[in-house]
This record gives structure tokens, C-alpha cells and sequence, in this order.
């Protein structure tokens, strides 16, 4: 299937890999192509530059968020919170019209250091701004909660866990759990929590995760919801 | 020992029953003695009123905020999140100088229906608040993710589940542990997440466990923090 993963950072090209070894036919979408591959830097994560990861996956496409909207029939936004709504702008409404987005960003705001706290919460979610934003996209939030190793090789983690979908569209979910069979996810271990109100509870599971990953030292964890019989 | 715990509602009701059970001196605080103790209609969750609770508990004493926060040696606060502080200072500072406060109480407001949003979150928490109101306080935020039954038996889950701590004083988190094993909980499933600002994230796993409780029809669910290996 043709799909779009828009933000070229971890995120991006993970799924992007995983999607391009899966036969998906990947296209990136970024602001400014030409500046994404001139970047001869690590990124912050110590990663090497995109262009160098580009020549290990020629099969993926590169282009601008609009390009990759035009060319997805499946969209998945990876990019920053922040980055969102100015990279679903630059795609432009009538290229994502109709399409079902899998939503994976968080509104994290790091600009007083780590941890960093949300820049929407509580009473609002990134994922309902996107769904407001664009009310002919069906927005589906989804894998948010876990590190970008975990989203695409969930069997590495010892024990069963849990990945989470809020969304307004049934079909538009059943479509993303298919995709989420295809990553290595079991059935049981996908709990549909409602509608995209719900998107509000698993981006606050950011908060606690941040500081687990301060604790333990390290990413290589998830929730997994275990569900008990209820006492008569 | 001597054992405070302020809230008389299900989760003041069930941590005193357990203490209770495992041989502490425990009073149970409140507002006004006499009109809890003259409620003759069930609760809001169809539980029988005080009165019939405390005919079951005899042992159990019943006082005002103040009276079992000078009886407590060991304090535990089981109120309302919006009835948090005013608990507190009807308890007074000076009664509560010094000594340990579990604080299970998160900040929901119910006021616009089910599901809650919270009163605090984000950049502060509910245990911060009560931590800066009271300095001279160990607080110790923990047990406040699950439902009230699970706090207390927490093998009536079919495995290994977590309970997260949060507090300024490592002394205070250890005497938390001690008591969180004499409930139950085994040494591995506890995760001290580090000082009382970490209350946030615990405190954020509301949004989601509301939505849980309605998607699943239950509480009798916890999270789980599952562990790998950092892949090489």
C-alpha cells in the first residue's frame, strides 16, 4: 500500500524501515527535502544523518509533507507535537482529505529541559487538534505510549503488554490494528479505549514515562494492563 | 502502631480495615463525627452507611481530622483529591508535624460528569501541594493507580502488577514499602519513581484508568511496567 509517514526524525524512519520491509510503498515527508538531506550531523540521539540512512533504504521515497500526503493512502504523523499542525498545514487538507492518520506524536515540550511537560492536557489532547483541525481525516492515536523500538518489534519485551487506539472511526481502527498485526502485535494485547476524547489518557501516560525512563535508566519498557476477575 | 487515616469514604474505609486486620491502632478522621456517623443512606457507590461499617469494626476509632491526626504516629491521607487540604488543615500543621503521610487521594473533578478531569496536573500535582503546605510532612505518594480493593490484595490479580512511590524522604519510601508488603505487594512490583514532583505521572494515570474502568466495565485492573533488555 502507498503510505506516507510524515517527520523524518527516530519516529519517522523506524516506521518507515519497518513499513518499507512489510511492501509498503514508503514515502517521507519532511518540510525542506533538500535541507533534510543535506544534514551531515548526528541528530540528538546520536543518530547518524538522514541521508546516510536514506542510502541503506533507497526503496523509500523522500519529499515535502505535501508530496507524501498527495502520495499516501495511509498516513502516519511522526512527527514532533509541536511539528504536527504546522506539518498537517503544509500537507494541506485536501491532500489528507478522506485518509485515515495514525497518529503517534506526543505534545511534549521540552523547552525547560527534562522531563518535559505537555503543551496540551487534561481538558484537550493533540489528537482531538488534529481531529478539529481536519474533521474529513480519520485520526487514530495510537502507539504514543512506548518507545519507537517497541512500536515496530513488540515481541522483544519478555511478557505480554498493551498498546492503546482512540479514534471516532471503527474502520479507521480496524484498519490500524491490522497494520499493528503486521508489526508483531497479538489481538489480545490492543485495548480500543473509545473515541479520540480518550487520546487525552494515553498522552498523559507521557508523564510517567518520562520519569520510568529516568528511573529504570533505559526505553526498553511498556504498560500492559492486567485485568483481574471482580469479586462477588 | 498507631495509624491515622483521614477520608471515610471506600478507600479511607478499606485501608482502615486492613490496618485494622494487621494489628494497628487505627482512627479513622473526618469532618463531623456525629453527622457521619448519623448518615443513614448508602453511598454514592451503593455501600451501607458509616455507622453499619463501624458496627463491623468496633476496634477502629472514629475522630475528627485533628483528633486521629495527634493519635496517628503514621499518616495516611484517603480524602477526596478537592477534599485533600482542607482535611489537612482542619488536621493542623502542628499535629501533623513530622510524621509520614501516605497520600492515595488524586484530584478529580467530577464536577462536569464522568470521566473526571483533574484539578491539578501537568506542571504540578496533588502531592506537591500538600508536600509545599506542609514542609515539616513526609509525604509519600503511592497506591493512587488502582481501585481500592486491588491496594490491599493485590493477589487478586492473575500476575505481576505495580504500585509506584513518590516522596522526598527515602526513610519515609522505606517504611511505605514495609507497609505496602504487609499488604500484599511483593518487593519487585514496587517502583520508587524519585521525589514528590514524580506525583505528576502518577497522578496522570487517572485519565487513562477512567477510560480503562469504561472501556473494560471493571476496576479490577492495574498497570503493569513490563521490562526488556536494551537491544546492542
Amino acid at each position: 500500500m502507498k503510505t506516507a509517514v510524515f517527520g523524518t526524525g527516530p519516529v519517522g524512519q523506524t516506521i518507515a524501515d519497518k513499513l518499507n520491509s512489510l511492501g509498503h510503498e514508503v514515502m517521507l515527508g519532511t518540510r525542506d527535502v533538500k535541507a533534510s538531506l543535506q544534514r551531515a550531523d548526528k541528530d540528538s540521539f546520536g543518530r547518524p544523518p538522514l541521508k546516510d540512512w536514506h542510502k541503506e533504504h533507497p526503496t523509500v521515497k523522500i519529499g515535502t509533507f505535501a508530496e507524501a500526503a498527495l502520495h499516501g493512502e495511509f498516513l502516519v504523523n511522526a512527527t514532533n507535537g509541536t511539528g504536527t499542525l504546522p506539518a498537517l498545514a503544509a500537507a494541506g487538507a485536501a491532500n489528507l482529505a478522506g485518509k485515515i492518520l495514525l497518529d503517534i506524536a506526543n505534545p511534549l515540550d521540552f523547552s525547560k529541559g527534562f522531563p518535559p511537560a505537555l503543551t496540551v492536557c487534561n481538558t484537550d489532547s493533540l489528537g482531538e487538534q488534529v481531529q478539529r483541525a481536519y474533521p474529513d481525516v480519520k485520526v487514530v492515536k495510537s502507539l504514543n505510549t512506548m518507545n519507537t523500538y517497541l512500536m515496530v518489534a513488540p515481541r522483544s519485551l519478555p511478557s505480554t503488554h498493551t498498546v492503546f487506539l482512540s479514534g471516532n472511526d471503527t474502520g479507521a481502527k480496524d484498519r490500524v490494528r491490522e497494520l499493528l498485526r503486521s508489526f508483531g502485535w497479538e489481538n489480545n494485547e490492543v485495548i480500543d479505549l473509545g473515541d479520540i476524547t480518550t487520546a487525552r489518557g494515553t498522552e498523559q501516560l507521557l508523564p510517567i514515562w518520562v520519569r520510568l525512563y529516568g528511573t529504570l535508566g533505559h526505553g526498553m519498557f511498556n504498560f500492559n494492563i492486567v485485568k483481574g476477575e471482580v469479586p462477588k
